[in-house]
């Protein structure tokens, strides 16, 4: 039977791999990468500099040569926006499942094993597992999978602020930033985490003021850290992140919002 | 100027470590245990067994030899319910900072290095952090800390059941069982993390007959799995509870409910 590793990575500094997942990359025959376009070429350049270092002789643990077999990620229409968003999410993971079906029938041996290397933890935002999923419902290709946890950028983001994510005995959101612009601060909790902000829906909040722990790019060499009262803070992240952004081409940064209960 | 590490070291399997906590614990003078009574002692062992996996020979990095200092943790009021938790919790910080600040004063040179070795990931539900910076607060020992992350349990409950913890472009919530107990399903969410849940708060939620992604010691030879429709499974995940809780003493259990949007 095929197997099949999901790792998780982590979300920026290459040492916050776990042993497991490091012990599972040497396990690997075929890494297959997903390819999503030039924004994320450095991402993938993370990737390849992540093989090279845990096994830089083109071997895995066991002497066999591995390979590596990059999918063109299938576009994903992201002007569709609003209520449409989940439904060409669904579109493009079925497209997504074709290919990769197509590749495990074609490139992975019947007892060989492939993975993935997921950005983070891969129970974060992401949708490699959900694509297996679908992958196995097809009933095309069988293959056993498990699924090695990574840090996410969210435990990364809280361990550079040195701060803890919930108050004592109370909850915490993870949320997204369309998902904040939408529908407001949500009812309940006084500790939010935001990902996928493509708009600093923050900006939104400054009213409340609740403190804002920011960060871009964190664990990486273009880390970029700010903490404050929001209405202090504000400015400068958005002025931070049009200039990241304007340099690099892209930016992926999450925050935690935290106000008076 | 002391250093202090605080280091997620993940949630039972020792294998979860990062290679960057790894390298961490190699630079430790002094490790500082928090003793937290005969019902932990398992976890406290899982420390040692940890140390002696990456410092077998009782020595750090540089070949120095490193110590361990077990702090008897302060009696909390486990009785003193509902309203008062919360202070109950800060007066228990103030006396855990007490025998903090004496502990570095004592134990660790001004230019020594030392640890905490934190379960999980220091982010979640974990006083360390909170009780350090009471202790910068006081001035009377000065010190720089650096946090480590590690994997969570609910990292490592999701990746054993090979799940996302949210869906499409959707929020999760991570929350208590007591928070679940008093509050009800909170509004907003359909996908709720519970963790220290002494109390089974999953049990009043039947009706609603969410997925439940139950896991208990997970990433241990102890671990338990169940998942299922929560109408289905409840009954077993009560009487795999209370055996294990009879067999070992105590028990650390998380789950993910998901319920229909
Ligand atoms: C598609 S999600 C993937 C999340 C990933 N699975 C994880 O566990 O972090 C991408 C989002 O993760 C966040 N992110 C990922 N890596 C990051 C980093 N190094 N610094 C800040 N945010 C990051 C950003 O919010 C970004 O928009
Ligand atoms: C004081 S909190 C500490 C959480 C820890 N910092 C983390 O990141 O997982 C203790 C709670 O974590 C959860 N927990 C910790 N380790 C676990 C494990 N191996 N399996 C299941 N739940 C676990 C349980 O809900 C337990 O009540």
């Amino acid at each position: 039977m095929r197997k099949i590793s999901v790792i998780g990575i982590g979300a920026g500094d290459p040492d916050q791999l776990t042993v497991q997942a490091v012990e599972a990359l040497r396990r690997v025959d075929v890494f297959f990468l997903l390819d999503k376009g030039t924004e994320k070429a450095d991402l993938a350049e993370a990737r390849h500099a992540l093989l090279r270092r845990h096994l830089g002789d083109g071997r895995s643990g066991g002497g066999r040569p591995y390979r590596l077999v990059t999918l063109d990620d299938p576009e994903r229409d992201r002007a569709a926006d609003g209520a449409g968003y989940p439904g060409t999410v669904t579109d493009w993971r079925a497209r997504r499942a074709d290919r990769i079906e197509r590749a495990f029938l074609d490139e992975l041996g019947e007892d060989a094993t492939g993975a993935f290397l997921v950005w983070g933890d891969p129970s974060l935002y992401d949708s490699t597992l959900a694509v297996l999923d679908e992958v196995l419902e097809r009933g095309a290709v069988r293959f056993d999978h498990e699924v090695i946890p990574g840090i996410s950028s969210v435990s990364a983001l809280a361990a550079r602020h040195r701060t803890g994510l919930n108050r004592v005995g109370a909850p915490v959101q993870i949320t997204t930033g369309r998902r904040l612009a939408d529908e407001g601060w949500p009812e309940g909790v006084d500790d939010l985490v935001v990902m996928l902000d493509a708009h600093q829906s923050f900006l939104r909040h400054t009213a409340d003021d609740p403190l804002i722990f920011w960060g871009a790019y964190v664990g990486t060499t273009d880390e970029i850290l700010v903490s404050g009262r929001l209405s202090e803070v504000a400015g400068r992240i958005v002025e931070l992140r049009a200039e990241a952004r304007a340099r690099k081409g892209w930016i992926m940064d999450t925050y935690l919002l935290r106000r008076e209960p």
